[in-house]
């Protein structure tokens, strides 16, 4: 990343130079140019500005006018000068909710993240930690892909997907999640809710069968595509598979219930395979977090126990980032052609030059060391969460195995929604479990919070534990 | 791309190398791994393959071994070696039809191209040079805008897609294409086929009239979203756009109809306008391949006339790669939080480091120079057509303006269904105008051949052109 400040040079010279010509002289217009790109977010914290010489002949002004521009916005706080490190963005800057960089209709770059208008501290669920993308692995990763791929790789795509990568996820599958994946099985989609575009309702018809706690956003996509949702109900044991009735589908989250956080238990598991193999019925198993365990090596994948009746899908989108919209489908044998035919002849859906690059990424090691990386940390942000809880709050328990990116801290009966609401007045984002309740579930889980503590950057946790402690009901 | 064999000799050493075991000894072994990497495509024709010592350090064996085994390839016809340039794979050698690189259930790399079965001269319409990808400077755009991204791209995307990127197509569109775009009315898609997707049915309604000789997968994508197309008749002057009925919105391709090849008459132009202004409908325009004109400067976008009624959609599938899964909708103002909402709430749907690398590649002017670039080598191409045709079958002449990345021959009449199986049996992918016809068409266009010209690699076009003129009907 040396380079960076370069091209933050070549883009201050050439993208905004316009503005060097508003009121107030250079050094004012300078100023507002960096003020702006960094409020904007196109100079994130932490970048290298150039030095005073280099921005003056990019910018031809003097080199005084530079050096002014800098001292002042070091002084307002939106840069830091360290002797040996240059001048940089500084840390605690963020664009402001619903800043707008340039133009009014341009959303500002920070509505795109999980920080909504208001909130100081993410602690809401499903994403992984944005600040730990492994930038330069994943460009090596990206400049072998291109420059090794066949010309033939940027002309039409398979709807299947780039074989090397199909060929790297059915090796990184059957290892890592003892699934068994043959490379012509598996289709690569955008993820989990492009899957079930892809399933729902020209490969399989509703009602489908869900756990009576899941994702809203789920249920409402599947709405849209007139596909009844029924709800299974929960115990400790995962879904209460034996409850399934006259659906041919069922979506599961076997290796660790969503939100709830319990792996489906070993008996269920075979009971799901066994009532699917009864009635030509399908399991969808939604793989969302299962490279992520703490106390234990990860419970394999559900699609092991018999891979004509589960469709496994998985994505890289907590192990990695949801940015890349990359998920692949492990598809029974009978299914495949049926879901080539919904994708389109000529739609590949996904970036073919990030399928390549997500293939040397796996191949290479680089995502095997990511997970470990990632699965360290995650780890220690959870054993903190626990700890700072048993110190202040120690009423409130942790529930479900050690594992994933979220945890459901149980609350004293009725409390939920006034926590919630306290949150949300503090600019803490999290969610009650209640969000996540199917609307036709019969009974509802005790009250409970779901904490994702991988959201935030790891500078941002701490403080995020805190304001979390301060929010919750006493004893 | 000097680097290029160093990642290719990582590629041997650390991907194959399991190979070298196998039966016959070392020797036998790298020739069978070189053998099945170019086969497979991993070795694309051209690739400078590395010196003899490196890859002898890499794999740990006697550089004789590699010495030998790369002879044995030379004389094998896979590798040529020339000197002062090294060793390289064979400009001929691609994998066969099937060739399957991995595990018998992998499709080999080449059924991802646009190279059918048989095909051996690629005509087939819809595709740019996948060759001349600019793989140097779109990798130089990836790793700026990687280096320079803010933490929050890696998280969760802004369906509109990335304020960076719709900045930078707002100007470009504009200025190039005479699009009234603001930031804020595009959403970034995966093409005209993604945006066809969000619009029916949920935020426009079928039926919806068509030009009677298009692509025929757009009408079985519409009918599969249950949403009926009407032919509109065509002529000289484009779609007949006064014979309009009952529907609420027209898809056109109004710089260069496809297939026919003329562009829509400016009275028609105004006339579809004022069409959508009386009935409160909306048009829908294809702008598929609006860069490429070459007798004069493109006609600007129909949008321009009056963006409330216009929905403008253009991709990079032709200008740069369908490989990439990007284009852009611009929306009259009141269509877009539906469409946002079809997309969904977390669905960014395009590859988020791609949408960054490509409002770099844009801002930096790559986009430019790789527009020009390719301008020119495809108005060489239909030069060469032209004349081709000139000489060896002046009766067969070509119509439409110089534009786009195909060309429509006119067949002596009851001639193109022999001329399309002739054309098949010697391996020349093209396709005839009946194909494109709509099924309730009122009339049929004259017989015709559509030419893809920019689809075969720059030194494959002069044998394609020979194999097309050789089946040609004789006056």
């Amino acid at each position: 990343m040396a380079e960076s400040w370069v091209n933050s040079a070549e883009r201050i010279g050439s993208d905004l130079h316009v503005e060097l010509t508003g009121p107030g002289g250079r050094r004012a217009a300078l100023i507002r140019a960096l003020r702006e790109a960094v409020r904007g977010g196109r100079l994130a914290p932490g970048t290298r500005l150039p030095p005073y010489r280099s921005l003056a002949a990019d910018l031809g002004i003097a080199r005084n006018t530079v050096a002014d521009a800098y001292a002042e916005l070091v002084a307002e706080g939106w840069l830091t000068a360290r002797q040996g490190s240059g001048t940089r963005v500084a840390a605690g800057v963020a664009p402001p909710p619903g800043a707008r960089p340039r133009g009014d209709a341009a959303r500002g770059p920070e509505e795109n993240a999980p920080r909504a208008p208001g909130i100081r501290h993410d602690l809401r669920q499903g994403t992984p930690d944005a600040s730990s993308f492994p930038r330069a692995a994943w460009l090596a990763s990206y400049r072998r892909a291109l420059q090794r791929a066949p010309h033939a790789a940027f002309g039409p795509g398979d709807p299947a997907g780039r074989p090397e990568l199909r060929e790297a996820l059915a090796e990184y599958l059957a290892r890592a999640r003892g699934v068994r994946a043959d490379p012509g099985r598996i289709v690569v989609c955008s993820g989990f809710a492009h899957a079930l575009r892809l399933l729902f309702p020209r490969v399989l018809r509703g009602p489908l069968a869900v756990e009576a706690y899941g994702l809203g956003f789920h249920r409402d996509l599947l709405a849209a595509a007139s596909v009844r949702t029924v709800p299974l109900p929960l115990d400790e044991d995962g879904a209460r598979v034996e409850a399934l009735g006259r659906e041919r589908a069922v979506l599961l989250t076997p290796a660790h219930q969503f939100p709830t956080g319990g792996p489906l238990h070993p008996e269920r598991r075979a009971a799901v395979i066994d009532w699917a193999r009864g009635r030509d019925g399908l399991v969808l198993e939604d793989d969302y977090d299962g490279e992520f365990r703490y106390d234990r090596k990860p419970v394999g994948a559900l699609q092991g126990l018999d891979p004509e009746r589960v469709v496994h899908v998985g994505s890289v989108s907590k192990s990695l980032s949801p940015a890349l919209r990359l998920g692949w489908m492990v598809l029974p044998a009978r299914c495949v052609s049926a879901v080539l035919e919904v994708k389109g002849e000529r739609e590949a859906w996904a970036s073919v030059p990030d399928q390549l690059a997500l293939a040397d990424f796996i191949a290479s090691g680089s995502y095997d060391r990511h997970v470990r990386r990632m699965r360290q940390r995650y780890r220690g942000r959870r054993d903190r969460l626990v700890a700072a809880l048993a110190q202040r709050a120690p009423h409130v328990g942790v529930t479900g195995v050690a594992a994933g990116l979220h945890a459901v801290l149980r609350l004293p009966p009725g409390t939920e929604g006034a926590v919630v609401e306290a949150a949300a007045r503090r600019g803490i984002g999290l969610d009650g479990l209640a969000r996540f309740r199917h609307p036709q579930a019969a009974t509802s889980a005790p009250d409970g919070l779901v904490v994702g503590y991988a959201t935030p950057a790891e500078h941002a946790y701490g403080s995020a534990l805190e304001a979390l402690c301060a929010v919750l009901p006493p004893e």
